[in-house]
């Protein structure tokens, strides 16, 4: 299953959460980071700097048009999951199950303030999903749904050809970096 | 059980995103959040706001000394949970299961980049947790501990003496808003 999140309405002044939205998709299992209509030059540095960094193969596109990506997604036979405090709850619902026994891509829409009505019609989203009813943050919802879709188990996982990493301690601080020197020699 | 959430290193440039935690911390069963060692009136407003028409009891502190703060919960036989990417793996330890078994309140401790030294070490955190070891967000790790904790029961739950409701839905946005002339005869 393929994971991608498309985040829709980002603006300069939402520099900082944009870029909380993709350090926890790439974080949490998705592997493809999408900004509609818009370019981020800062944001596109902070991924590439992440990516060399901490590894893995995270994949990012933007100032695409949100219609024709989600398009392009449907007519391959992905799913389109709109993450809205207005949509079905995932706790009080069978949503989740729904969607996981679709066995599908997936595509997470991240809406920002006002998003266009047809988010929330079938037009565009196949689910409307809502991480409790409460106002919370685009960057929680996506953390917990992709915790819950793919079972915690993202969480544990290592990153390939990482320069650094953490080492998990009960106190302090330890992180292995590797430069290419050093790489399979000394660790 | 009761659970509070302390923000360090606030700074004005962040309001976006401290308010991410703030509301994440009450959507997601926190009864408390408190913002050390400054003030600002923005994110005291909005959480004002968020309590009179969402609902619910969320207390919040700002301007206190975080010293203060960790050594007057612990005092009072709390522990305090630290969120940082260098600690125990919430996935690959045991480390949830032992917070839970202590079955005692809980500060959570959200910094920001650079946070001091002592936060890692038993002088202020009972545990340092990790979200997974990769950089991500502490709005996505508060939201995935808090979940984690509580079994994810906090986010079906409804808020009490709420003016706003959403009524969750498949498809559109359904929302009942209660003045004080319509309480108990419309709905």
């Amino acid at each position: 299953m393929k994971i991608a999140v498309l985040r829709w309405g980002h603006r300069q002044r939402d520099y900082r959460v944009t870029t909380h939205v993709a350090l926890t998709a790439r974080a949490f299992g998705a592997s493809q980071f999408l900004i509609s209509d818009t370019e981020d030059k800062t944001i596109r540095e902070t991924i590439e700097n992440m990516n060399e960094n901490w590894g893995g193969e995270f994949n990012f596109k933007m100032g695409i048009s949100w219609r024709s990506a989600i398009e392009e997604w449907r007519n391959k036979g992905g799913i389109v999951v709109h993450l809205t405090i207005y949509g079905e709850n995932i706790e009080n619902s069978d949503v989740l199950d729904r969607i996981k026994s679709e066995n599908k891509n997936i595509m997470i829409l991240i809406g920002s303030k006002k998003v266009p009505p047809d988010f929330f019609s079938e037009k565009v989203s196949d689910y409307n999903v809502a991480i409790g009813n409460q106002p919370h943050s685009e960057v929680a919802a996506l953390a917990v749904f992709l915790d819950r879709l793919l079972n915690g188990a993202q969480l544990g996982k290592s990153f390939d050809k990482a320069r650094i990493q953490v080492i998990p301690s009960k106190y302090g601080k330890k992180v292995i970096e590797n430069t290419s020197d050093l790489n399979d020699e000394n660790f």
